[in-house]
């Protein structure tokens, strides 16, 4: 599929340290040299000359945002048309739980079935664009999906790193497009450890890992449609599943340069995290008043991409929500 | 969601016996009386005043062709949205294959996963319109899920009757929408009359048995999409996948209208019937030059969906695939 032409080259102006504020040019780089706390992309907001009408005309997809995101040669852009899910209104979950107004985002029918493929989508392109021979990620199976597919697509080798404990459906989709499983006996966290390990010596661009500041700009995506979808308007709570705690901080920076571009009129939006009673580290922080995360050393849970027990950015997490005057509540489930 | 208006009450001028070529009209009545055949929806194609930028200004589901569609009431459209699901052109493939186009039209990121989705909005809107106060359908499973999924949005009651031998997770997924499950000790086939049996009995719309002639109109909106999304062009060649036959008669009735209708300049599509070797009636028919199918009594295929040893519209495929033109082949399985 044709993805219309970028103005210019990307309005990408820095990668910018999370903790120490250092900025980078937008390299090979994903920690800060400094402090080796996460880099987030700046973008040159000002220099963005589009509006919601012309975004409004272009393809149903996440590439509509493209100037949101860190790309900057669009023949690198691979398009297996995710993004632009439906919001539907549930009206009568509102009625049950007594709200006037409650969406769905149903990111379930993006091509490969989660919402990964946002950031899988916007790594992989990345990936090609920088001239990584081969892509690979650490994954509890959406990930592996989403990456896989992308890589299929780019005609790039992919490696994906999962727990053995993996439900075998889900790497059985990554499998089928052609990726190289390895399971690691472990967790999660143990399988993302490796891939580190694995990308620090050869030439594998691992999404998450050695991709994961232009990675997580792909989650944005997903609230950027939100507020279009509601005609230009951010909603007034968001509920975000947490696991790494990625999404939750993508959502929350999205709607604030939504905000910052003049998308969105105001920025009242109260971000809510949820988590499994049984993996909660974020939702436990939160209620305890606590700065840090403590670690869930056995994660128990049938959300097997929510049972991350060590998220990675379970800190930047609880500060958006706390800056947004949100709250967090963990979840029992059904035995 | 809302639907914009339809300009008027619709475009349905009768139902015409796919045999005899008797009319009646529109109304709850799914065989002849004279010669029991199957009815076919007869559209007043002449009256039918849109265009194709009308069509490509609208919402991206299958109601954009809602003038094409059996509906009356349009505030009877139960809207998931499903359909305009993405036309990928598989670029690797084609060369694998010696090709120098290839396209797969992806409908499971339709709601409920798969291209059931679009006569299930039909048929349960219709069920709405004429008054039926619950729902139903027999399934192999992917209908099950379609058909749940859409009457509780119509906040109908919904009964499935699948065969005891259908993968649990289809089941997990109607059962989770809140349908009843009427599990069959027998083959779709058996699970079909019983169905059958029970809507003569009861006020029940059994979306593929009693609501047919409206149910497979939805169907045909996959065809209208794939020429939309080929710039107003016909296929030169679609591969259909049978199981009843009824998606292959619908594409080949949807590509005759949207000629007849002007949307595309000339009609040269082969139609081309493809099924697993275990289950091959049509595609023996066609190979042995005859009028009729001969059943399959013990359907053996991993494609659960498409082990219809008796398929209902079988001859009707067959017929199209000829009158187009194309040609039917069986597909073996690895073990």
């Amino acid at each position: 599929m044709e993805v219309p032409a970028l103005n210019k080259k990307g309005y990408v102006k820095a990668l910018k340290c999370r903790e120490c504020g250092k900025e980078y040019p937008p390299v090979k780089i994903h920690a800060c040299e400094e402090c080796f706390s996460p880099l987030e992309v700046v973008y040159a907001i000002d220099s963005i000359n589009i509006n919601k009408r012309i975004i409004e005309g272009r393809r149903k997809t996440l590439w509509r945002y493209r100037e949101l995101l860190p790309l900057e040669d669009e023949t690198k852009i691979i398009d297996l048309g995710a993004g632009f899910t439906p919001l539907h209104e549930c009206k009568r979950l509102a009625e049950t739980l007594g709200l006037k107004r409650v969406y769905i985002k149903n990111d379930t029918v993006n091509p490969t079935g989660s919402f990964k493929d946002r950031p899988a989508a916007v790594a992989v392109s990345k990936s090609l664009e920088f001239g990584f021979k081969s892509v690979g990620c650490a994954s509890t199976g959406n990930l592996a999906a989403a990456t896989a597919a992308h890589a299929a697509k780019a005609e790039l080798p992919c490696y994906v790193f999962v727990p053995s404990s993996i439900e075998k459906s889900k790497i059985l989709q990554a499998a089928a497009y052609g990726a190289k499983i390895i399971a690691v006996s472990g967790t999660y966290d143990d399988a993302n450890r490796l891939a580190a390990q694995v990308s620090y010596e050869c030439d594998l661009a691992i999404v998450n890992i050695n991709l994961r500041p232009y990675y997580v700009e792909g989650s944005r995506t997903i609230i950027f449609e939100v507020c279009e979808q509601l005609g230009w308007r951010a909603p007034e709570n968001i509920i975000i599943p947490v696991g790494s705690g990625a999404l939750l901080c993508a959502v929350w920076r999205g709607l604030k340069q939504f905000n910052d571009i003049g998308f969105i009129d105001e920025l009242k939006t109260k971000i809510v995290g949820a988590q499994p009673k049984g993996c909660s580290p974020v939702i436990e922080a939160y209620k305890s008043n606590l700065e840090d995360i403590l670690p869930v050393e056995k994660p128990e849970t049938i959300a097997k991409s929510l049972a991350i027990g060590d998220p990675g950015d379970g800190i930047y997490a609880l500060r958006s929500i706390r800056e947004s005057g949100g709250l967090a509540e963990s979840v029992t489930e059904r035995k």
